[in-house]
């Protein structure tokens, strides 16, 4: 996140937030479970909803206490779900490191996760604030739901809503909980909790975007996973929507639904397409149309550095390394 | 349950649970979903733990509202835990019935079961009451953390202590947050509160260690498991223990350890010999003398027809079909 600078009190916060998660795993615990906590926050990740959260918070005047909480919640809540995804996909990589499943049996990823999730709501409860114990639980049933969904869909289907649903699951609804989050532990005003929603929405939405798009663009070494391969799971990104659009008639998008995506050939061959033709550009603008819409959302803020830090924020997103 | 009588009240009510736990499969939903719930619900269970929440939450004059709510909720987890459980056994079949894991695939049943922890926590939270939200938190924690405490532990140990912790982990914790939560919504009142949790800790513990001696005595027909199957899982049961205590210097006994739990001929004549033994008669004893504690922490509750079930549902544990 070189691109935003955070005030030391933003980067305070955020290692209460490491210390926090890292007590989770308790005395009373298995010590494995200790060294797994270390080892998925030292795969670092960009802790960018904790950050989103915190700063949301900040501007509203939130009680630290319950930012911290609620920014170790959220980001064990990500933890988990990504534990579970890395045993589903058979992922060995995550960013560039080994996963957990890679070095461990599924049985233990399985409950590492499962403990992940308590702990997440445990630390959802220690709020004190019902509310935000139904949006946790609403979130995770988002996330898991979604998750379903993809699995139980047939692969290599060219659908915008499709994608739109499955992005929103997987990942704005997350984004779009730490924003909602910060903001409901600050006040009750509820044009103020639309509007952040919306702006975790928004924000949540692009950087999946990006993602993708990295899928396409990106170099192992940055995005940490082998190039094409949300394709050669079967799913079909926006990139890859866009290219569909502008090329219904090209034979290895014909040939998706059917299992055209198997074929390590074929799907080479559409990646380096679409890496050359204008969808990436498409994609990106449609990622830029949401951060706007995301600063929109954040223009009755009160002005203030997290205000700054945030619109930053969003702005950062797009330029990631494309 | 055939032992014990319920007014036409309870079923009502467990009529009730079962259909609020169908429409967790919601609307939205895959419908795999819906029939894998199916599925879970009609492989049947007692509903032990909804019945021991029904009466005590009845008997204490709890809102029937919130007591489905609840009921929903620890079936629901339970429920989570089976399915991740079978999963991490392997096991083809519980309860007689294929398992999930036995027709779907392993990261179906992983998503499965974070989707039914998931609408759990959701039920748990439309009690809006956020003691309970922090129990069932703690309880998913305390069984979670059993299990992977139970898979980074030797194998074949033979211990008291690991096992009374294993089997509160697995069981009790889920009986005692019944029970507690049931009364929670009742009443404020903290020496009825301490009570009724005491009385669903010795019933879970009692369940479990009559469970633990049906893995001996039992048979596949009604236990819906192989005999000694606890043994060749590396597993040291209650009856094993102590058969182990009276016989030290037993081969089979000292071999467990360091592997022998791994051959099945040699469990196969440990079992015969702990089913032969007065093991199997002393773990019953320590069944019994659970049940008797539960009874005295029943004791003070008004008298009432739920009382009176609860006297019969905390002897049946200690009847069933051994």
């Amino acid at each position: 996140m070189s691109a935003v600078t955070f005030s030391t009190s933003i980067q305070d916060q955020l290692q209460f937030i490491d210390q926090r998660i890292r007590q989770q795993a308790g005395d009373e615990h298995h010590p494995d479970l200790g060294s797994a906590l270390d080892h998925l926050l030292s795969a670092g990740g960009k802790r960018i909803r904790p950050t989103l959260g915190l700063l949301v918070g900040n501007m509203l005047g939130a009680p630290e206490e319950k930012l911290i909480t609620l920014g170790a919640s959220v980001e064990l809540l990500h933890t988990a779900t990504l534990v579970h995804d890395d045993l589903i996909d058979g992922a060995l990589l995550r960013r560039g490191m080994p996963t957990l499943n890679a070095r461990w049996s599924p049985a233990a990823t399985v409950l590492t996760g499962d403990f992940l999730f308590a702990r997440a709501a445990k630390l959802a409860a220690e709020t004190d604030y019902l509310p935000l114990m139904k949006l946790f639980s609403e979130t995770l049933a988002t996330i898991v739901n979604g998750e379903l969904t993809q699995m139980f869909s047939a692969r290599g289907v060219i659908d915008r809503n499709n994608y739109y649903n499955r992005i929103y699951a997987k990942t704005a609804s997350l984004f779009e909980m730490a924003s909602l989050a910060a903001t409901m532990v600050a006040t009750e005003d509820e044009e103020v909790r639309a509007s952040m929603k919306a702006f975790g929405y928004e924000v949540g939405m692009a950087f999946q975007i990006v993602d993708d798009i990295l899928d396409f663009t990106g170099e192992l070494s940055t995005v940490g996973k082998p190039i094409g391969s949300d394709m050669l799971n079967g799913l079909v990104t926006l990139p890859a929507i866009y290219y569909a659009e502008a090329n219904p008639n090209n034979e290895d998008i014909l040939s998706l639904p059917s299992g055209g995506w198997k074929d390590t050939n074929r799907v080479q061959r559409l990646v380096d397409a679409v890496r050359q033709s204008e969808a990436i550009q498409n994609a990106m603008e449609e990622a830029r149309e949401a951060v706007s819409r995301a600063l929109i959302a954040l223009e009755d803020a009160p002005a203030s550095p997290e205000k700054e830090a945030l619109e930053n924020l969003a702005k950062y997103i797009v330029n990631r390394n494309v």
